[in-house]
């Protein structure tokens, strides 16, 4: 991602630097930018599901959605989603609240059971590997360490990931069996995927005939902007392209309602879902319905969902403005570093000098501003160039999101100087 | 469970079967008996959850409980079924809605993932096996099969598993992992399990250092009496005997407050709370803590539980009363059947003469009274002596439960005539 001049050391004013960081570390911050995570303010957004009287328990075709059962999820909820989500509302299964926990299950299910296409069990296959886009989504990479799936990175562009790489790992190698993609405002290089990305991952040769894409489309409607970037429909394009099971899709209304009690999606191809379903039937009965047909009652519809989102909109863009602003007028025109400015998502990408983004991190967290670990958005935590921070600007109020990030800025200035 | 004198075949009036059996299908019924699902009635005693303001997001600890996090669950929901789990608060993790959604994880991380005091992940160790005491749970069952565990049948006696099989299968057999045990008010045998029973599971020497004992609580506070059945305490009970890390209880509020909508709890010791901890937060960041919120609130405290249950009683009695008080008049004296009088839980079990089960089953199904297959109480629904009818008397209104049990002691006297 880093697009700096790495030949020249910029000229930093060392002094300067290491007294705004002695005045910094006087100043005892505590301040956290470490996570994704709404602020309660967005969370005040989703106030009518939390005061919502669901004594009216029956979905409109009558399940009485207190009791066991249904575990497709409520067909109103799964209809509101399947446009923003690009999945066929039938092909679409809303479960509970965490779409990470779809993504585990599903490796579950395929590391453990022939996934539709295979051949063999992924736990038969001994040892199998994911393409794995950098930077990218510390969480994904930790599901991969848990089941000892070997990560081998693949370089972003501002398209996605490079294509050709991709094409030609997968294309030659039959161990490798995923890709992690986050299609929409990419965690955490907000990139968008082209139509070209989305057209060669649907129509690329795979060696292996169990190749799943993992698609997890956490920012589909997450817009920051007033543009509402779109990307194509993946699955239509695997499905046009003769590989209709390859992708998996998730999304989730974590970051639309409530973070914690949201309701999450799986979607894909008729014949995964029933392999999805299957093996989800034995885990459990069926979701929390009642939790689903309050979403679908207070969100209403997919405008309903757009409504909303223009609000966290507005609650969000702000504190993107500040980020940009600050980091432009500390760190325009010095060399020290490049950013991104998101048109959507929950991450602003800051790429320092090679070499300096562990030492950034650490000069913050002796200030009080607690950061992601430099490295994070890497495969086993290693980013080879030491140089991407992620930036979550979210959680913390304005004046708070102000003084980190100027406090990160010094810290950018000194870790550079000292380099 | 049978204690029929299988040497003579009881006298049966055929004819008068044959024609009872004929006017039943005029009738057309259409009646379900097949699964322990609570009646609306008892659901709506959990009315106030439904129409609980939660506006008041906050747990005891300050906790945002819209946010992110919290992965063992709330404090104050975990207390309330510490006692009735018989886990100390500290050592339960409150999660989503399906305790078996707990067990199939927790069989998934053994899998993967070495278990405290083994050595080797159960998917490197070849063939493994579970002990399945029978008549059991089908969908525990299901989980064997699922992950290619062979179930060994073991006896149920009035006191629980044969303990005399038990140690001497598992004392003898590295390849025996686990067994399946409901405690009290067994699904479907009813049966709770003896003191001595438990004292021998924690006590026996295991030829696996990675056995466990999967604990499955369902129906802890589920009493169809005022003696409100105790057992003795497992974990307290390993610990004494130096095996402290042997069982993994399970528990939910599912046929508390919503079977859909309520929250299961996984307890144990702490290296193995330690341990699912661990890998349950690669795949979920929390639970729905508004869920738990709301019933921490609306039960109060253990003793809410308990006159919340009594409750349930109120309504479940009349109908194992009406069920029991049908099968002594239409089989009662004749010898072709025996069933069980429990004093909690959710099953009757029936009996027949050896061979007749499935028979009875197919009987009933043709005349429109579903019922659990025959055999699904035992591995692979293979019932050697097809003897064994699991009873679900919960659902049905008492009219409806009047008519499918009558049914059925029509197609129990048919089948064993023509037998």
């Amino acid at each position: 991602m880093s697009t700096l001049p790495q030949s020249s050391t910029p000229a930093v004013d060392r002094e300067a630097a290491a007294a705004d960081y002695a005045a910094l570390l006087d100043r005892s911050l505590s301040l956290n930018l470490t996570r994704g995570k709404p602020d309660p303010l967005q969370l005040d957004l989703a106030q009518a599901l939390l005061s919502y009287d669901i004594s009216d328990h029956r979905a409109a075709d009558g399940t009485d959605c207190r009791n066991y059962g249904g575990l497709k999820g409520l067909p109103e909820l799964r209809e509101i989603f399947s446009g923003p989500l690009q999945v066929p509302a039938d092909q679409l299964v809303a479960m509970d609240n965490s779409s990470l926990a779809l993504m585990h299950d599903t490796i579950v299910h395929a590391l453990l059971s022939v996934v539709p296409g295979g051949t063999q069990r992924w736990t038969e296959q001994g040892d199998i590997a994911f393409l794995c886009p950098v930077p990218g989504y510390d969480r994904h990479f930790a599901l991969c360490e848990r089941f000892g799936i070997e990560m081998i990175p693949v370089p972003m562009t501002a398209e996605g990931p490079d294509m050709d790489v991709v094409a030609e790992l997968a294309g030659a190698d039959p161990r490798i069996k995923g890709i992690w993609c986050v299609p929409k405002y990419s965690n955490p290089s907000g990139v968008t995927f082209s139509e070209a990305t989305v057209r060669r991952l649907a129509e690329m040769e795979t060696a292996a005939p169990d190749f799943r894409i993992f698609w997890d489309n956490a920012y589909a409607v997450h817009h920051l902007t007033e543009e509402e970037v779109e990307i194509p429909d993946l699955l239509a394009a695997c499905a046009d392209a003769s590989h209709p099971d390859r992708a998996f899709v998730f999304g989730s209304t974590s970051k639309i309602t409530l973070a914690g009690a949201g309701v999450a999606f799986f979607g894909s191809s008729p014949a995964n879902v029933e392999w999805f379903l299957k093996h989800a039937a034995k885990r459990t009965i069926g979701p929390d319905k009642l939790n689903q047909l309050r979403h679908a009652r207070v969100l209403g519809d997919t405008d309903g969902v757009r409504e909303h989102m223009a609000r966290h909109r507005d609650l969000l863009r702000p504190k993107f403005d500040l980020v940009e602003s600050i980091l432009e007028r500390e760190l325009g025109g010095t060399g020290l570093a490049t950013w991104t400015r998101p048109q959507g998502g929950y991450f602003i990408c800051l790429d320092v000098l090679d070499g300096h983004a562990q030492e950034v991190v650490r000069l913050a967290g002796e200030a009080g501003v607690a950061l992601t670990p430099a490295g994070a958005s890497h495969p086993y935590g290693r980013d080879p160039q030491d140089s991407t921070i992620r930036i979550a600007p979210s959680y913390p109020g304005l004046a708070e999101l102000e003084e980190a990030i100027t406090a990160l800025t010094v810290c950018v200035r000194l870790a550079c100087a000292e380099g």
